[in-house]
C-alpha cells in the first residue's frame, strides 16, 4: 500500500552516489505508512529507510519535519534521524519527488495493544514533549480545531449516507467542543499522529516492552501538549469492540505524569481534548470515506469507530473518566 | 499490496520461539509480491523473510515448493532457503495460514530492464534448470496448455468489453498454439514466473549486474525447460512501448545456451512456446481484469500488453526472430 512512486535502479544508484553510505545491498518496498512511499535500503553501512514524499505532504513543510526529527534525535528521542548526503543536505529529489534517507529503527509495532505497552508509551510521549523544547520554529496544527468546521462542511452532502443523522450529531458535538476548547494550556511540538503503527517496541527479557522507535512525524505541529495525550487515549486505550480500557489509560497517563506533571487546567481539559481528537480523526476518515473513488488503491478507515469514541468522551465529566 | 494477513506480536513471538533464530529485532510488511503476505524479519541472527501463504496458493503443494527451493539452494542456486524450526519442520502455521521463514537474499530487482541484465539472467536460468535435476517429485503445470481453453471460456462473456473482437482473435491464436505445441522437448523443473520482480541483482564494480537471488517459486512446476525461456523472452525482452528488443533476447538466449545448449527441436519450437507463454499471461490477466470487483485492493495488470506480445510471436517464423 505504501509504494506509490516506483524508483528505477539507475535513479536509485545515482541518488545513493551522493551519500557516503557504502555499497547498495538491497532495496525493498515497505507495506506500511499511508501517506508516503517507503523503501527499506540496506547498504554495506547498515539499514536505512528511504521516503519519497507524496502529494499529501506539503514539500515546503519538509524542512520543518526533518529539522524537528534531527533536533529530537539529538536530544535522545528514538526517532528517525535524517541522513545528510555528502553535501550536508538531507532533503533531496528522487523520481520527481522530495526524498530523504533516515536511519532504520528496530522494533515491531503492536498489532494488538496490551496494557504493558501503555506505560512505556506514556513515558516516551513525555520525553518527546520535553525534547522538543528548544526547537524554535513553530508549525500550526493544520488539522486543529479551526479546521474541523470546514472539514465537516465538506462532508455535509455525503455524510449521512454513511449513517443516518450523522451530520446533525457531529454538528452538535462540534459546537460543544468549540465552546469548551481551552485557550491557554502548555504548548510545544506534538507528534499528533501517535497511533500504534507509529511506535516500535522491543521486548525486554521478562516480556516487558520498551519503546525502540517513534516514527512518521509528518503530522507533527505546535499545539497543546495535552492534546497529544488525548490522541493517544483515543488511539491506544479502546479495545477492538470500542469499549474503553481504563487500566491502559491510567498506565499511559501515569507514566506521562511521572515525567511531565499535568497542570490543573490540563487535567480539567482532558475530556474536551479527547472529544477534539476523536472528531479530528472522525472527520478526516469521513472525508476520505466519502471522497475516495471506488477502486482507488487506498484502505479507507471506518469513520464510525471514532463516533463511538466521541460519544464515550462526551459522557466523560472529568479526568476521572480516564482513571485519574 | 502484499500484506493480506496481519500477524499480532504475540502470535509472531510464539511462532519465532519455535526457531533458533535469536532475538526479534524488527518486523515490517513488504510491499512486493502479489499472491502472499511477506514480512521482513530481522533477528539477532540476521535478516529473514516470513511468508504467509494466502488462498491462491494450494497448501497441499507447499511441501513441493519448499522442497524444490531446498534442493536448488543445496545445489548453489541463490534462491530462498526455507529455515526449519527446532523440530526440523519448515512449513508451519501462523495467524491461520500456512507460513514459512526463508533466508533473505540481497539485491534489487530491475525496475527498468537493461540489456546488461539479460545475459546474467540467461545464465541463472540455465543453472536453475541444471540444479533442478535430481529433485524427483514432479508438479504438473496447472497453467499449462491444457488450462488455456477453459480459462479462455471463463473470459468469453466479458472479454470483448476489454477490446472488441478480442475473444475471436484469441480463439484463433489458441487453435494455432494447440496445433503447433511440441510434444517431446527436454523437461525439468521450471520457475514459470521469472519476471523482473523475481530476480535480484547486485552491481559489480564496473556496473555489471550479477544475479544475487531468484525468488517466488510458487508457480514452479515440471514442464519443457525451453518454456521457461519463452516466459523470460516475454517478460524481459519487450520495451515499455512493447517493441521487441532483439539484443536483449540474443543476450538472454546466448548466455543460456552457453551453459545448456538448446536442441534443434527446442529452437524450432521457440516461436510457439513464446506464443503459449504470451497467451498464458494474457489469459490470467484477462480473467483477473474481468473478475476483480471494483474497489478490490489488487493491482490489475493490463491483459492487452500480452496481446501485443502474442501478435509479435505469431509473426515469428523461426528462432531467427529472437536473434538466433
Amino acid at each position: 500500500m505504501a509504494v506509490y512512486t516506483e524508483v528505477t535502479d539507475e535513479a536509485l544508484r545515482a541518488f545513493l552516489a551522493d551519500y557516503a553510505l557504502g555499497e547498495l545491498l538491497a532495496f525493498r518496498g515497505i507495506a506500511e505508512g499511508v501517506e508516503n512511499s517507503n523503501y527499506a535500503v540496506k547498504t554495506s553501512h547498515g539499514d536505512f529507510i528511504l521516503t519519497l514524499y507524496e502529494k499529501r505532504v506539503d514539500a515546503a513543510e519538509l524542512p520543518w519535519f526533518l529539522g524537528l526529527m534531527r533536533h529530537l534525535a539529538s536530544r535522545g528521542v528514538s526517532c528517525p534521524l535524517p541522513v545528510a548526503a555528502r553535501d550536508g543536505v538531507a532533503l533531496r529529489d528522487l523520481a520527481g519527488r522530495p526524498a530523504a534517507i533516515c536511519t532504520f529503527l528496530p522494533g515491531t509495532w503492536p498489532r494488538r495493544v496490551r496494557q504493558q505497552h501503555c506505560a512505556p508509551l506514556g513515558a516516551a510521549l513525555a520525553l518527546l514533549h520535553a525534547a522538543g523544547d528548544g526547537f524554535r520554529a513553530e508549525r500550526p496544527n493544520g488539522l486543529g480545531p479551526r479546521a474541523w468546521a470546514p472539514l465537516l462542511d465538506r462532508c455535509r452532502e455525503a455524510g449521512d449516507t454513511v449513517q443516518a443523522g450523522l451530520i446533525a450529531e457531529l454538528d452538535g458535538h462540534l459546537a460543544g467542543i468549540q465552546r469548551d476548547w481551552p485557550h491557554d494550556l502548555p504548548r510545544g511540538h506534538i507528534h499528533a499522529d501517535l497511533f500504534p503503527d507509529n511506535v516500535f517496541f522491543l521486548e525486554e527479557e521478562r516480556g516487558t516492552p520498551r519503546v525502540s522507535g517513534l516514527i512518521d512525524f509528518y503530522f507533527a505541529c505546535t499545539d497543546f501538549l495535552a492534546y497529544d495525550l488525548a490522541i493517544c487515549l483515543n488511539a491506544w486505550c479502546f479495545e477492538p469492540d470500542l469499549s474503553f480500557n481504563v487500566t491502559k489509560a491510567r498506565a499511559l497517563l501515569g507514566a506521562y505524569r511521572a515525567l511531565r506533571p499535568l497542570g490543573a487546567a490540563e487535567l480539567e481539559a482532558l475530556p474536551v481534548l479527547c472529544r477534539g481528537a476523536a472528531i479530528r480523526f472522525l472527520l478526516t476518515r469521513l472525508y476520505d470515506w466519502t471522497h475516495t473513488p471506488p477502486g482507488a488503491l487506498v484502505t479507507r478507515k471506518d469513520p464510525l469507530e471514532y463516533l463511538r469514541r466521541l460519544r464515550f468522551h462526551a459522557e466523560a465529566r472529568d479526568a476521572a473518566a480516564y482513571g485519574l
